[in-house]
């Protein structure tokens, strides 16, 4: 019954210093400081989509669905406060399922401060849907945008990429205590978290930004996973392919000037290993730069929803 | 396409001067007020359960989506500012029913000044899903709550009751400008929005405040709507239990002191009417009353989603 759900949830939701109202009023409420921005990131989560139930503990799936969205409020390097989760259930097992996916999500929630300050419960014939609406604070006017990447900046990122479909897609840590080291001590100028794949988010940026850019191939930190692929497919070359091509990474690309780039690779302040892989350029195309120095054209690819309409 | 779709949607959503960052970033950034809290909800709504696309027009569809969500801003005396949407459209057709959906919920968005701050795109093979979440704004402390009814408070309703099924659940109007006015004028110590049936939600107001109620049978504001299901029904008596057990109304529950309630009453300040239909009562129980004086034992009841677990 949603009611006993309801229940359980409202006892076990974390709620923080700024829920003036949490869960069980009509809306939640929270107290928001001056000279705050609020930045505000949806994603929805469906079974056999984003994950395959039958396959996974749903903890992971519910971790995943808040994960993804602290991902968006790291690449604006914003701080999270709250979310709001909405659930589709399952009519049969229902109950079950959301007590796994709070016991998933929660922890995390826990960790980055995160209020689950409301939600909705739902249930119904078809599959789990988790709808999860993540709202954090910046300072005004201080957010990373696409937008800001100028030619000769250079494009730095967090991590390795590539086949995350073998784990890492569920248990990726988002990158937010690296947006707040780097927004606190260095001048970013454009940002991006990796959900569709390294080339295809790398060229949402330039494109917002009017840029091209130029990767170094050999530079690409490529996962092991990647490499795993690789070998399952028999093709020493698919590793690259994976890293650039591969979505669900959850590092973050940058844009920054190359002296602020320098000072960040020199100093490597953060756990993970920051790498430069390329430049953006005044020409708005997208270029692979081989060992050899010659450089082929790159085709942005990654994951796109495909909708068949006529 | 997804990129098509969303470059569509990025030329029509309305963005409002507090939209700092629109949809395109990884996450949309609103400017925030001194002194104003926080106030978001979220609903998801499911094809099949919420409407059935196979009968109506889906821009009610979407215009419900929205609508939903600013009623339970207005039942916590909030002023809209923005929304978030996330949609799981069926593989096919999904394109065309999401310009629908669009077309549906932009006027009312456009109505109440609320900025299409973001949103988030996903195509299954299953039904439609959309989730809105909502954001609003109130200066801090003064929002409407549940808990804050008192014995012998008066309870006051807008408008009428039952029969929603009918087509109300699709086309109602979000309370915002009665709950505004209210707000500004009256002391309005708890409220609620009717959307599981008038019985169950009075009864939350009444259990969130530690209260019981009498309600007066004579005095429930009936629909038109709910006779009409009486009579199909050939029951006369049908159309109470319509109205206080039908969900879906969107209309507003309050809970006044009786001099302010009599204030209201006078003084009608809505386009729609206000209609003292009970008391909140010390004794933590519900009763209906005849217009002979008998009373008899209410039991709550209206929507709740069914969950089939062991």
């Amino acid at each position: 019954m949603e009611r006993s759900l309801i229940e359980w949830l409202c006892r076990r939701l974390p709620q923080h210093g700024d829920v003036a109202v949490g869960p069980g009023d009509d809306a939640a409420v929270l107290s928001w400081p001056t000279g705050a921005d609020c930045v505000v990131t949806v994603d929805v989560l469906m079974d056999q989509v984003d994950f395959d139930l039958a396959n996974i503990d749903p903890r992971r799936a519910g971790r995943k669905a808040l994960a993804v969205n602290l991902s968006d409020l790291a690449a604006m390097a914003a701080k999270p406060t709250a979310a709001v989760i909405g659930l589709v259930l399952p009519q049969h097992g229902g109950e079950q399922l959301a007590h796994a996916l709070y016991e998933g999500l929660l922890p995390l929630a826990d960790r980055y401060g995160v209020s689950i300050a409301g939600g909705d419960v739902n249930s119904w014939d078809g599959r789990l849907v988790i709808s999860v609406t993540a709202l954090g604070q910046a300072r005004a006017g201080k957010v990373w945008k696409r937008s800001g990447a100028r030619p000769g900046d250079w494009m730095l990122v967090t991590g390795e990429f590539g086949g995350s479909i073998l784990g890492h897609h569920l248990d990726f840590e988002p990158r937010l205590q690296e947006a707040h080291i780097l927004s606190q001590q260095f001048d970013v100028r454009a940002a991006i978290d990796v959900s569709d794949g390294l080339s295809l988010d790398a060229a949402r940026i330039a494109l917002a930004s009017g840029c091209g850019f130029v990767l170094d191939a050999e530079h690409i930190p490529i996962a092991e996973a990647a490499y795993e692929l690789a070998r399952r497919e028999s093709d020493p070359d698919a590793a690259l392919t994976h890293a650039l091509e591969d979505g669900e990474d959850f590092e973050l690309v940058l844009a920054v000037p190359p002296a602020e780039g320098e000072r960040m690779l020199a100093e490597q302040p953060l756990e993970v290993r920051l790498t430069k892989i390329g430049e953006f350029t005044a020409d708005r195309s997208f270029w692979l730069r081989q060992p050899s120095g010659e450089r082929v054209a790159l085709i942005p690819r990654g994951f796109e929803h495909q909708l068949d309409d006529g």
